[in-house]
């Protein structure tokens, strides 16, 4: 009998000679080079033949044995017990992933892929379609050599300590002084879930809210994630259009809302006081949720914060999101939902169902240090100037260079400026593909209505240079001309 | 007209005094102090009676004209244009809870809360109940002053590269060489998802495979996280018996089964191959999907690792799940799992519909370079070493004290040792509550069939010393003996 050729090969390197006995004779074994009821060698022979001792050969067999590759009868020998046509019989494959989804796994796969983001290939491309903070300012030095370092060293040894999945206790105690502070809004710890991102909490928010068939309203244009996450719970989608002053309030039969109020993500319209009045008295009568979506209220460049709708709200009707994502490095990664009483638990049960422990439990501490002592709203303040000068400076090239195909949104805040295309769709695909070949990259939207379709462009600048954002636009130029 | 009394107050802290005036205003409005129609004192009026610039008054009072609470007629004046009492009609609270939640929801809020990690309050209590790796010879210099910090500064300015939801490209890398070369299983990095830990695999992959109704099958006793991931995907659940040999195979009307191959949780018994095979059988007929669990397989004292049930997986239908929780500090927080090839894009879009992008990622790219450098499986050799004499001196503690009262499974890996209770269920609750006020605890679980209720107990040890061992062993002893 021969075992495997390998064999001798294993031998020779770092598996250990047991390991390699163990593998020769299992493979054989699968491989029907042994069969069924075979008499394998005594150890004896086997030890002589291969150069090895007999312990090791008696511990390969009683490894397989005891796995029931063999088994041995006393007096007679070792054998084959193992029938691997069995398993061999099975050619046919698994059926194509859709038939054996279930209906939330069918809804899954069907979604489109969620962007991928560019990568950098040097300073070929102008990049406008990254929604990603300036850290050329950042304190890394502070953030990493100090704040990390303290944290790590002083919590490796509190592994235990009780850490729900909310989150750092120290962190949302933060997070709720910030937003008593800055933002207006009544709140505490005991009512702050801190989340990866603000997709968990859409999702996980979605799904505890909405059956199969019931109706979900989201803004169109709005953050393609808020439709995922509709169309995986199975729910059905309202889109509400948008008129300059935010969302139009309808008397929608839905379940809940998502809506963009201090700055409609992404044109940039504010939804007016009078309006949010009728989206609250709205979810009066239909028992609904309202989430409301503040992602970059963070950054304004006149006048002063518009208080978020969750200020307004005395039932207990609005939920808050908020994100760290554009004001702290990308591995930082967290963002925060604020939840009405009665959903503080089912929303903490949720998150643990997927992870029972915080995630990114290492940046929530420095983080949480970072917001008490001060330096978090620091930096806020210093990176609202740098981005109030970027952003006028691409304001104003656009209004001046642009006007004639894209129609600026004029407003005073966030991290992109956003222009609907004022041609038709023929001549936007032809503005798209050669912006493409001049070398520069957006973010785009279209929102159907009666009237038609509407397409329009958004422009991130939070990353880039002044000399990157006039070549930015002198390639739009170029390939806006190049639309017929 | 007066304002709000805290704007005197106000006004003398960090706050700017147009801010202080903007809020003074609005809290006015709301608080009904003044009501609509109402007009306002002129801007100079105003300015000069708080002793405030004219442009800081008119800046307010165009800030909260745009938001829609005020309105000014020119030549007239500025008047209040919010009518606060539509908001404060609704004096109704929110329907509780379970009233408003999704049918997911409601199963989520059924679910039993999660177990809370104990707290160690100092040296009085001993903690058995803690799944907690023995840190003190983790190379935490160069993790976290070496590996962090490289990674850290390396990284922080290419956010923008593209790394999906799956996680970092270089750590999927490493656990597929890791897996095939320690674990003998096939595979490479495009079917590997890293998780934040196994509970986001098992919840997700339920998820995408089970409908409401059907039906699926877990080991009792198991992790309580999978039962806990099939109702709440409204799935019904189907508990296999275990009789020393693992699992008993049934030809269960079943869409998934999950299974511990390797060493049964908590119980530590062996799937023989025979058992494999039966599985492997079942699941081709009944075109089912296996989720293996092999929760602690890195820790095994005498003889070498057991196979994978993986490997034995022709068709694609078995789903292998690994973690390094047990493995690293407590903060990395990541497990992985290998996916058939029809699973890998659902998979995905499930992970990124709740978080596009990978969690805990300077931990991947830090953990990638520890695999990749071998550093790894050097300290899974050390902690092997470290863990087998912990092991040893346990079992070897419990078997000389409390076989009377427990009956020990034998097995030689992993990182407790399990025990099921000889005596009936007053006994048993006895004994519990004997050792809680002895000051010892361990983790528990019940396995009913019709022979009754069965009472086991598992004894994690990795993070304990010798002597605390020893003095918990003593402890259980005084407790057992109290029980009638």
């Amino acid at each position: 009998m021969q075992f495997h050729a390998a064999y001798c090969f294993y031998i020779n390197r770092d598996f250990t000679k047991l390991k390699a006995l163990y593998q020769a004779i299992r493979d054989a074994i699968h491989e029907g080079a042994v069969v069924y009821g075979e008499k394998l060698p005594s150890t004896r022979e086997l030890a002589a033949a291969y150069h090895i001792s007999r312990g090791i050969v008696n511990q390969a067999y009683d490894m397989l044995t005891s796995q029931g590759y063999l088994h041995s009868e006393h007096g007679r020998g070792t054998f084959v017990a193992y029938q691997s046509d069995i398993i061999h019989d099975h050619q046919q494959t698994v059926r194509s992933d859709t038939e054996r989804l279930s209906a939330w796994g069918t809804r899954i796969q069907q979604l489109e892929q969620t962007a991928h983001y560019h990568v950098d290939e040097g300073a070929a491309w102008i990049d406008f379609s990254r929604y990603q903070p300036d850290l050329s300012k950042f304190p890394y030095d502070e953030w990493n050599n100090r704040l990390y370092a303290e944290v790590r060293n002083r919590e490796q040894y509190t592994a235990a300590a009780a850490v729900s999945s909310l989150g750092e206790p120290k962190l949302r105690e933060a997070i709720a002084a910030y937003l008593r502070r800055m933002r207006g809004i009544q709140t505490d710890a005991a009512h702050i879930a801190v989340t990866a991102g603000s997709m968990q909490a859409i999702a996980l928010l979605t799904q505890l809210l909405a059956d199969p068939g019931d109706h979900v309203v989201t803004e169109s244009p709005s953050y393609v994630g808020i439709s995922q996450a509709i169309l995986a719970a199975g729910a059905r989608l309202i889109e509400a259009n948008l008129d300059g002053q935010g969302l139009v309030p309808q008397d929608w039969q839905a379940r809940m809302l998502f809506v963009t109020p201090s700055r409609q993500f992404p044109t940039g319209e504010m939804l007016s006081l009078e309006r949010r009045q009728t989206l609250l008295d709205w979810a009066h009568r239909q028992d609904a949720i309202i989430v409301e979506d503040d992602y970059d209220s963070e950054f304004r460049y006149r006048g002063m914060h518009v208080e978020p709708l969750k200020t307004l709200d005395k039932e207990g009707r609005v939920i808050y999101l908020g994100s760290f994502t554009k004001t702290l490095p990308f591995e930082v990664r967290l963002g925060y939902v604020v939840l009405p009483p009665a959903l503080a638990e089912p929303f903490q049960k949720a998150q643990a169902l997927y992870e029972p422990r915080p995630v990114n439990l290492i940046e929530q501490r420095a983080l949480a240090e970072f917001m008490a002592s001060g330096q978090y709203e620091r930096h806020l303040r210093r990176m609202n100037r740098l981005y109030s000068r970027k952003f006028q400076v691409l304001l104003q090239l656009l209004k001046q260079e642009l006007s004639a195909w894209l129609d600026w949104v004029e407003n005073d805040a966030g991290l992109h400026v956003f222009g609907w295309w004022r041609g038709d769709a023929a001549s936007y695909e032809a503005f798209q593909a050669s912006a493409r070949s001049e070398g520069v990259l957006f973010s785009e939207v279209s929102s159907s209505s009666a009237l038609g379709t509407k397409y329009g462009i958004y422009l991130s600048f939070a990353h880039l240079s002044d000399a990157q954002l006039q070549e930015g636009v002198s390639r739009l130029v170029k390939a806006a001309g190049a639309a017929p």
